[in-house]
């Protein structure tokens, strides 16, 4: 895969849940890069969510260092403690200005991180790195994740190619409000603070922020965008044309990683995207294809191939969104088994339908013009049985 | 069991979902009795629950005309149509003005009543009245519950014995506001109907309403409660002392069957009580506690016998409410696992302590003087598969 100009990766194993794989990671960028984040609006942060919020202020970064196994949240003092030593640490054994460094943590919450294990680890993660891919960092920092997530993208600015790449995790604690769990951005692109910042907002609001697996909102969720400017094209600025060619870029990006996230559910055998059609807003629109995403009901008779369309209807019905049943449509990949708020016979082939992995819904409420699309997955024994025995 | 003087109950086989078990059911008041009846705020309502809440303005009935299998919901015009014709059979029966039956319906949304089943055996219901028990008629209405649910309470006000009766349905799509899928109450005594209003309303409110199976609201939730004042007491009126003692029986009534409802949850093998205290607000409590209850990772990590607080501490994260994350404290069954906002090293006991069928949370914010408890049950791969396949 093709990766931005500057950047290195390393992977290695400190056992942090448990031994045998690699669970701490570094992304390092040869030089300092112009950073944007955004993080979980859960009340309960981690503290290495808190730290960033502190960093990104500063606008910069040269590096971030994450771990899977072990969230650090619920961690008090001494957690923040460790996720500051861990910064600390990336940054002198890469020779970082303090502050430069960022902290990442996914994985069990309310145990203290294990630095015994990790502190020895640091200075080996520095020495390696080159000598791992994106793709090594997207395995090292997944929890229950089946797959390693990552994509990238190539773009012409000001004559030069640009390389986006993202990398991200998800599988459970799954319905994001501003990020999702772990996602990191990098691009060898010059680009304006603001602009960054507006690229990433655009393009997280309408994939990370339009999914849910479980509708547990994590304490972690955090994505971070790393700019380096080594292509060395004029900077970006917010309003430009380019601007529009390179926040076209990120959003695909980011709509990409969030569909395989959703893929990647936990337990999850099919991906359900839902669309809302002519609501009476936008607001209304998502509030409605999250109540319909979030129902165990309507996500466990997916999982069951039944074309359950009352489980729809009674999921929009307690969203509190506008809605005349009389003139509600409901289409299960593009066959209406709905219409006038009444089913049409079509149940049965409906139910075909629903044998395929990729299930669209589409609700037109013929109400006004508002829209929104939520991905989402189905509701199986293995979610169950994962989060039964995540800890065990 | 004790039921009230007056009534009379029925229930035939009309093969409605399908043959083999009884699911038409009749209660009858031999007087007209005072009504009062709260149903479901899901904006989707069935047709029954539309025209009972048109029946009731009279604040008058004699009798409940009720099936499972089938729920009226979703079926537009003619599904009014059904519903007002089952009232109108029920109510030529029984030699009732017409308006003073009532219908409800509990079962599948989404397909028309099979009225040509039903026509021929309403009759056979009125002429059965008397020859079955109020535990018959919790049997009939029955669809994935697994045991009926009934109880009954004897109060003594103005020297006579007055009995109160309830029974009612539950185990999936339950997660009411106003009222529960359906109940139905029944007493002899004598009271104004502005006092019954107000009775039912204190307890629905700290009972059904403080419920939660799945997060789903029905269409179809309903609780009627008749009383036909043949015990001859003088008309209890609100703020007296007798209705203080009549509600608090009513109280415990719904109460206990909210409990009967959430152990019979689908799939469910643990009874959970979730109980927040010293939040900011009541209503915070009340947030905070149905977010506990309805999260997939909590529910999940309690049927493990996984004692994961840090789901519990990131529910109340995501839920809104007022936090201090270093005030909180967590505890399972009387056991403290989290102080300060961490856990005590205390894990293994608490996995003990899940390992019982009734299970009980408390959280402590240390913030105000806000409380709040809801009842809840485990997520277990049996919810998944009787949901997968509940209309095959």
């Amino acid at each position: 895969m093709n990766t931005p100009k500057g950047f290195l990766f390393s992977a290695v194993e400190a056992a942090i849940k448990k031994p045998g794989r690699k669970d701490l990671a570094l992304i390092f960028s040869e030089g300092e890069a112009v950073v944007s984040g955004m993080f979980t609006k859960n009340n309960i942060k981690a503290a290495p969510v808190r730290l960033d919020m502190k960093l990104i202020k500063s606008g910069k970064g040269q590096a971030i260092i994450v771990n899977s196994g072990n969230a650090n949240a619920c961690t008090g003092k001494q957690g923040m403690k460790d996720a500051v030593e861990m910064a600390e640490l990336a940054a002198t054994a890469l020779g970082l200005k303090p502050n430069n460094a960022y902290v990442c943590s996914t994985g069990v919450i309310g145990t203290l991180m294990p630095m015994e294990r990790i502190r020895p680890k640091v200075s080996e993660l520095a020495n390696n790195l080159g000598k791992a891919s994106i793709d090594d960092v997207a395995a090292a920092i997944m929890t229950t994740d089946t797959f390693p997530k990552t994509i990238s993208k190539r773009i012409k600015i000001d004559g030069k190619t640009i390389t986006i790449s993202g990398v991200c995790k998800g599988a459970g604690m799954i319905c994001p409000d501003m990020a999702t769990m772990l996602c990191f951005i990098m691009t060898d692109a010059n680009i304006e603070k603001s602009a960054l910042n507006k690229a990433l907002k655009i393009a997280v609001q309408k994939s990370f922020n339009r999914i849910t697996i479980d509708g547990d909102m994590s304490t972690n969720d955090t994505v971070l965008v790393m700019a380096n400017g080594m292509v060395g094209n004029k900077p970006i600025k917010a309003n430009s044309k380019d601007f529009e060619v390179f926040a076209k870029a990120v959003s695909d990006i980011t709509y990409e990683l969030s569909r395989m996230i959703v893929k990647d559910g936990e337990g999850a055998t099919k991906l359900v995207e839902i669309e809302i059609r002519n609501a009476k807003s936008d607001k209304d629109a998502e509030k409605g294809a999250f109540a319909i995403a979030n129902s165990m009901l309507v996500k466990t008779a997916i999982y069951g191939n039944d074309a359950n369309w009352g489980r729809i209807m009674a999921a929009l019905g307690y969203s509190g969104i506008a809605i005349k049943e009389e003139k509600t449509e409901i289409f299960f990949n593009g066959l209406k088994i709905v219409t006038k708020g009444m089913g049409i016979g079509k149940d049965k082939e409906a139910n075909e339908k629903l044998k395929s992995k990729e299930i669209k819904i589409v609700v037109d409420l013929h109400l006004g013009k508002g829209t929104a699309k939520v991905l989402t997955c189905d509701l199986t024994e293995d979610y169950v049985k994962i989060n039964a025995e995540y800890r065990t």
